[in-house]
């Protein structure tokens, strides 16, 4: 683990300040890092996949809100998984080496996720389909992800 | 698609009556069915190794509450992804040939993933860690899954 994310084995402390002065305590080590990312993306990739096939009709419409709740959720854990500096698994050294970039993708995701709940919520699947194509994982992925062989 | 599920194709009408009288709606056809279940199964897959590792120390105590209540969530997805009896996948005949019993048990894995959200809110990771015991995949896995080669 990088020295960004110092104060290592302060488990259950609580704190530890990044650049950013995000909470981003209590991975044991780095690859406890990259393991929860990698368990907080495929989350997302479940949820993205179960809301497309709503959009498409073809799963159950009545479960837009919940589905879109779930996913907006997990985006909110991906800062505290990214911000520690923990090369390897998927991610790109680009990750770190531009996190100015990287970090406010990560911020408008949160923000565009909570958005997608709110028009669940407010509107159901109508609202939900036009905003979930604006939605790309590829966007980041591109950049930031090491390419699948 | 079974007969239980009948008046297909019915995918934006919103509520079909299956058995139990749940509104189980909108799928296109059998393979949605089973990609759905998938896709819930998944999501709590990943969201159960979260907090394992949350338990453990080896990852943010302070994203306790928000997996958990993503768990707990996609729980209450269950009852209508396995209500269509659509065989195949990786579900055995048995779902639906003990369905008492199955369903029985759905609604306790609701139950259950409910209250562990509701110790997570209120006593962190401290609670969450004995209860997170009691949740046991394996449990309906054994009887109710295909077997992985």
């Amino acid at each position: 683990m990088n020295i960004r994310t110092a104060l290592p084995r302060l488990a259950w402390a609580g704190i530890a300040f990044a650049g950013t002065l995000l909470p981003i305590s209590a991975f044991a080590d780095d690859q406890d890092v990259r393991d929860y990312r990698s368990h907080v993306m495929k989350t997302m990739g479940e949820q993205m996949a179960l809301l497309s096939k709503i959009t498409k009709g073809k799963a159950p419409a009545g479960d837009v809100v919940a589905q879109a709740e779930v996913l907006s959720i997990s985006a909110g854990m991906l800062k505290v998984a990214f911000t520690p500096k923990v090369l390897g698994g998927e991610s790109k050294p680009e990750v770190w080496d531009k996190w100015e970039d990287f970090s406010k993708r990560l911020d408008d995701l949160v923000v565009a996720t909570a958005d997608l709940a709110k028009a669940a919520r407010q509107g159901g699947v109508a609202a939900v389909t036009p905003k979930l194509g604006g939605l790309s994982c590829k966007g980041c992925h591109d950049t930031y992800r090491v390419p699948k062989k």
